[in-house]
């Protein structure tokens, strides 16, 4: 099996070169075998992408793609939680996915598509992970969308 | 003691037949003794049963009997990850409950102990849990609730 | 290293006498090395002292100090899950804190530093920790914000 660095440059994808956390927490935390990953925002190098809520900015394809970006962050961190070597990844866990919507919104799932794919394309079989996806009225810096993370390493 | 499918004979609950995912992940994972299930919904055999908002729409016991259903689906899950055998279920560590309700809405302990009377009924002592337990605007297919689990098994 | 209960005195922090689960659940279960602690809302010995919502009925200030209250009553609980010795705790994993707001709300993370300062106030490095802060619509007994929490102990 290629290792995980092989695949995100066949897949050309690139994790951002920075994600500081936003206030007085830590980006994550190991107990045991696991890893907890704080709730993460569509930042592209700390920089937020995407501020408004799906369905009145954002369609559901750009919330899609800010999902994706929480998850490039979300890498960004397990990379360092595992000293640089992704391979040690056994298995995506849970994710939590939070959807900054008006209340008549109903396509929570195809939003979360967004960072589950990434996982899925990413690490294969040990990407495929529990997932819960909810709305929520407003996130910090008004981000269409948070993920947060719990990760099996070896 | 006798054992969980028995209490569930007894008591006269029927587990689903159906809980399939409703997108790009799977209803369970496990980690070490660990296992976490995906957000699940008041459905049944894969038909969701309540759409809309408890205090518009629904009761507070008919969100209650949906917070039900979703601790039957899940049941289901669990007994997927336990191999069929429900009596390896250690221990209900936490139960997230997400109410899809108006602003104004102050019950959400109610609607939760539809699960959670599901879990003490079901496991006994086991089936004490941690809980938390929110309202959010809107939820996947505008269902009025879902919930997510964390359980221990031997 | 003094021992928690000395910084505690030190830093004029009292814990409530009180706090009872509001439903059918309870305040904490263990798993392994894991406590998981249940959403606990700003009460003191019991009495909720902080109900509306943030940029409503409260300052992002006053929100901060109930998430702090919060935190008070997830430290009540882990000592009991620790039979009476905070210095079992090895970690703080995660927190997560739901702000009772506004859909125009975009402040989460200075209110739930409410509650991360005190976990590194009392436990320094073993206090600091991965978080997820959302917004959410509405809670129990309409309180201002909610905070759940899973720590590692020795």
């Amino acid at each position: 099996m290629p290792s995980v660095e092989a695949r995100l440059e066949e897949l050309k994808i690139s994790l951002p070169e920075l994600a500081a956390p936003a206030a007085n927490y830590v980006p994550y935390t190991v107990s045991n075998n696991q890893v907890f990953i704080s709730g993460q925002l569509p930042k592209w190098n700390g920089e937020l992408q995407f501020t408004g809520k799906v369905g009145r900015e954002f369609s559901i394809d750009e919330a899609k793609q800010a999902a994706r970006i929480c998850g490039l962050n979300i890498i960004f961190h397990l990379k360092n939680a595992c000293n640089g070597n992704l391979n040690r990844v056994k298995s995506c866990l849970k994710l939590n996915v939070y959807v900054n919507s008006s209340d008549n919104f109903s396509e929570q799932p195809q939003v979360a598509n967004g960072v589950s794919d990434l996982m899925i394309e990413i690490f294969g079989d040990a990407g495929k992970h529990a997932r819960a996806a909810v709305s929520v009225p407003s996130l910090p810096s008004n981000s269409v969308v948070e993920v947060d993370a719990i990760f099996e390493i070896n």
